[in-house]
């Protein structure tokens, strides 16, 4: 997930200044990758994180680049991300199973303004038994386009106004997923952060 | 870039056997990978090498699966790949710059057999000034499709055959350029397989 803002921003935008978003692109866009991650792994956390060698830190020390890791205990499940505020805009992800993969191009942004969600495409060893096309010797992959009414900018503030709601008017409790959910990504957040600042060390979790 | 090729490929072919094609999925599928990258970085040599832990060994010790990072000098550049036997068909490469990118879908073999070489998406922050869809907020990524009439395999052994020609019937000089290409190919795959048996330590080349 990368996208390069330029000069300006780079010299003076919040998002690379120690004192204000102190994370640079690893908090603001490796909390998206981090994110997705966990959702494919069912949020289980990681047992460990390890940065990669070539990070890029501005003079005040905040992360422009950087590329990590995660490792799970049973070992047939990783993931790598790359952030970066450096290189050309950006928001992949790809899912790999051991019979069907799954991919999205605009996991930040939809790139489209006018739907809903988003769109992802999906590719699986189910669809070889069923080939259309004479020219291709594997599946096309089939694309998704989860539709909505609303932009999913609305969805999340209505889904926050309904949190509150459900605490301040009708004496109910806070609802623990969320809490966990950031609090995981949170973490992993943090141990690639501690990786960098370690020389690339691995980090257990 | 993955593939599944089930119980029996994994039980018995020449691709997981120590004394036949000994690297398993990094000889024949990360040599691609490392191939694709190299040529990348015009062909520069990375300054090191780290495979990232999670690697999986069959019972003779020979790699199914693996990652691994490798780092140029300017620290600028950096590149990852993942290899396997145990996923899903994936041969995807993607090359991000300051201000374009380019996505190629099936690197090792092309999905469709009609066409010659293959397609790959190209997208530049050139594109940014005369954006058409008034939806998108960002560029539409552009399709290449790069025609021959041949496929690719008898350009390669055209190739190949001229190559021997000019030495054999000419008494031309072996061109230097494929031998140079291979083995900085072999070097990296050779610090790659380094770093999983050293447990995961950077490997300088």
């Amino acid at each position: 997930m990368s996208y390069n803002p330029g000069p300006d921003f780079l010299a003076h935008d919040i998002r690379v200044k120690p004192e204000l978003d102190g994370l640079g692109a690893l908090g603001d866009l490796g909390w998206y990758c981090i994110r997705a991650i966990l959702w494919a792994a069912d949020y289980n956390l990681p047992s460990s994180v390890v940065a990669l060698p070539g990070a890029i830190l501005n003079d005040d020390g905040v992360i422009l680049s950087c590329t990590a890791s995660l490792h799970w205990p049973d070992s047939a499940t990783t993931a790598t991300f790359h952030c970066s505020f450096l290189s050309y805009l950006s928001f992949d992800l790809t899912a790999l199973g051991t019979r069907g993969s799954l991919r999205l191009r605009d996991l930040l942004i939809p790139f489209e303004e006018g739907y809903g969600h988003g769109r992802f495409t999906e590719e699986s060893a189910l669809d070889f038994g069923e080939k259309k096309e004479e020219k291709r010797w594997c599946p096309e992959a089939k694309e998704w386009k989860v539709e909505s009414e609303e932009r999913q900018e609305v969805v999340m503030v209505r889904e926050f106004a309904r949190l509150v709601e459900e605490v301040e008017r009708r004496g109910g409790k806070a609802e623990r997923r969320w809490g966990i959910v950031s609090r995981k990504t949170q973490l992993v957040m943090d141990a690639v952060k501690e990786s960098i600042e370690g020389g690339y060390k691995i980090v257990e979790i």
